[in-house]
């Protein structure tokens, strides 16, 4: 069982990297499925139906949320509706969408979760109770948990917590690939955070000035997706079977 | 100029891959300068004078510091009489110690500068304008930025905000090393973060059950520094004449 | 049904300026019970079991806590064997103690519920949904709840959520009496803070000197409780089936 | 002296109360100057020229801001220009406006300074530090010093750091009115907060329902200024020579 996942698209020049690349991806890999996070998609704040749309027809065939998941409320019906979506789990019951979605490939059930972590982030419900309860109550033979969160140590706490019970537990959210790709002991694929897809030169996918300014002024200011050249693009590939991660970064 | 700059060591294990690995690390780099991140040398919180000169009996050259530097008080008159060990630059001006130093190398002067990100940390002096301030007011002919932030997006606006002023930024404090390091723009060298040198299969350092008890439980817990083998080394090494910044990334 | 909550006692100021006003204040009004938030009791941070029962030899016959409940280890055993000791009920399951307590009064009811607010505080379960459960599942014919939190807007929340659901909504933990006691529409008694019993010339409880300089310097600080006079005591009367709530506040 | 210090006017509710009581207010206390913190007058959110406009023709002499002094960005001309608005001091230099204004009255110049606490907000220059630079640089016979903030230790210590140096602390931010006004040892009058003006029955002036979903949901949601009646006005009057303050609290 072959995936890739690719970290969060931000904006337009993360949708465009993608259509550049993924032919190249799929030849070189030959997934068997393709998910990506999608919190940024939208202009850099949540996604709207028209542009997970468009990032299914790239060939993304599961979309993870985080954060900016109510940034549109155009997406909430969405949510309910299409299983391709996950939002994190740990929001309340009442909450619109899914913490997790299965997808049946060879006759194995894949299971995809999205997951907040708590520390610097919003009060959810705990995220390790929140995995757990979804484990024990689908039916899965490979589990991949999307841990969408700012800390290491949070991140890193849910790699081992899960270590062994699932297939891969990949960070996402601080924008910046780590360089600690892994195989944990119990042989769960393990990264601290894929990186974001998107604008190159920015500050995490935004133009830098404004960035900049604000940190100095304490001012508020709207931050805008950078869109010159040149993009990034960065993924992960994962064989599940053969306990492989290996990280994708490509800039162009 | 050839630099190493070593991130976060934490606690005897950190001490340990460091004097196994330096020699090695020397023979292959030939550094002019051993800089390391020292704030969680002295059992993962703080630093001790004695701990300090086993570091630098080891061949570390400068040690800068974090938001851990408070945490050993028989430090303190160590910072203010010591050249070699640099706190954030940042805390008000009565705090103990410095916020950057000088070394003279074949006749330049090499300037390296510890500062704190505000982002999720403490609500210290603006970092950006306390940078600002030392580029203004010392004589240097290099300068290395050791910025130890949480946020992403805060360290990636200081690498921008000093680009082409100093010859690096680069990041510390998550204890994870990121996989971004790059030739800013206008030829700054630049990482998110540099990582940890400690033991490799804990928690940021510490004994993984209790960081994953404490998440569940949300009672207080007292951190381990994890002393199992294998330990790994993170570090970068920069040729600040040529541009290069080269991650390095041991386990064992 | 009369009730008086006393706020956080601190300290030996605290203990001893209940003994010596407790007495006058039952006097006066008469209360069918006294119950008093212990979180800060011993020296400040949290309780043991002997100034547990200290504090019920002085007449105190239910103690709530908030967050710091955790900071005496001894005290365990006595928050799950001791149903006169409530902690927030939004604890996970599996953390010592309980959330609620009932006693028994003229053959009514009286439920007691501690809660803490999650704004600048711990990530907790939701309060409002903890004490949802609890009320939905205890048979009561009076209930209070210690709403221990930070932010007005939070507990004003829970009081209006409560409102008309429980006989009274108490907040504790900013250790300041607000001026906003008042019934609110449906007959709930509401106070956004109870305020502090204890020292009445520091900084909620600790002298003020240390603190002052822990917000200049930024420099971690030991905190000690005052012990000069004068003291203060800060509670509230409340009659539940009159609808009246009183404030206390006294200085000496 | 006599002043008369009004708390956060929220929305148009605010200043409807103003408008009904002022007169009042000032038959009964005969006040030399009337001051009104004014960061919510503008819809809950920020003020703008017209609503300050407004505020002055009501009889508001000086208007005190806090962290929404940003919200409108028509503002930011008059910060500028008109010395009767006055924003947190401690932001950096360059952010518009002032943190302080002088106003002559019977030949004595009296000192109106605005400042934000750094606990629970934005990480802005030292309050403490930003206060005391400006009691060293202007010369006053009184000064009142409007403290914004959210922790009430953080409030405290202002007070008590500032005790005999001012005439009064008054803190503002959390919309509910303390109980603890006071004449500090050295006599500095002070309170920790002097409470809101706008809607009673609403949680900090916005309408209830929508902030306990949000609280619930932990979802986004857009706050509305609550307009049902009744009223409230929370503000204190100051009797600077004769050390009084004394809290007005009216409901209608
Ligand atoms: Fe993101
Ligand atoms: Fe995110
Ligand atoms: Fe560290
Ligand atoms: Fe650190
Ligand atoms: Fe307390
Ligand atoms: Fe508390
Ligand atoms: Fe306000
Ligand atoms: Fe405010």
């Amino acid at each position: 069982m072959k995936v890739i996942f690719i970290g969060d698209i931000v904006g337009s020049p993360g949708r465009d990297i993608v259509e550049e690349h993924l032919p190249l991806i799929i030849e070189k890999y030959n997934p068997d499925l393709i998910v990506a996070n999608g919190e940024n998609a939208a202009g850099g704040k949540g996604l709207t139906p028209k542009i997970a749309d468009e990032l299914f027809e790239l060939g993304i065939e599961i979309i993870t949320m985080g954060n900016h998941v109510w940034d549109k409320k155009e997406l909430y019906p969405m949510l309910e509706s299409d299983l391709r979506i996950v939002r994190p789990a740990n929001y309340p019951d009442a909450a619109p969408g899914k913490g997790y979605t299965t997808v049946k490939i060879d006759g194995k059930n894949l299971l995809i979760i999205n997951v907040s972590g708590l520390v610097y982030l919003d009060n959810l419900n705990c995220p390790f109770k929140a995995v757990e309860e979804i484990l024990n109550n689908v039916t899965y033979d490979y589990a991949i948990v999307d841990m969408h969160g700012e800390a290491t140590s949070e991140k890193l706490a849910m790699g081992w917590f899960l270590d062994g019970k699932v297939s891969a537990v990949l960070g996402t959210h601080t924008h910046v690939q780590t360089a600690d790709h892994r195989v944990l002991k119990e042989g769960t694929l393990y990264i601290t955070d894929v990186g974001m897809t998107g604008p190159y030169d920015g500050i995490i996918g935004v133009e830098k000035e404004v960035v900049i300014d604000k940190f100095i002024s304490k001012m508020p200011a709207r931050f805008t997706v950078l869109t010159d050249r040149p993009y990034q693009l960065n993924a992960v590939f994962l064989d599940l079977n053969e306990k492989i991660i290996t990280p994708i970064r490509i800039v162009e």
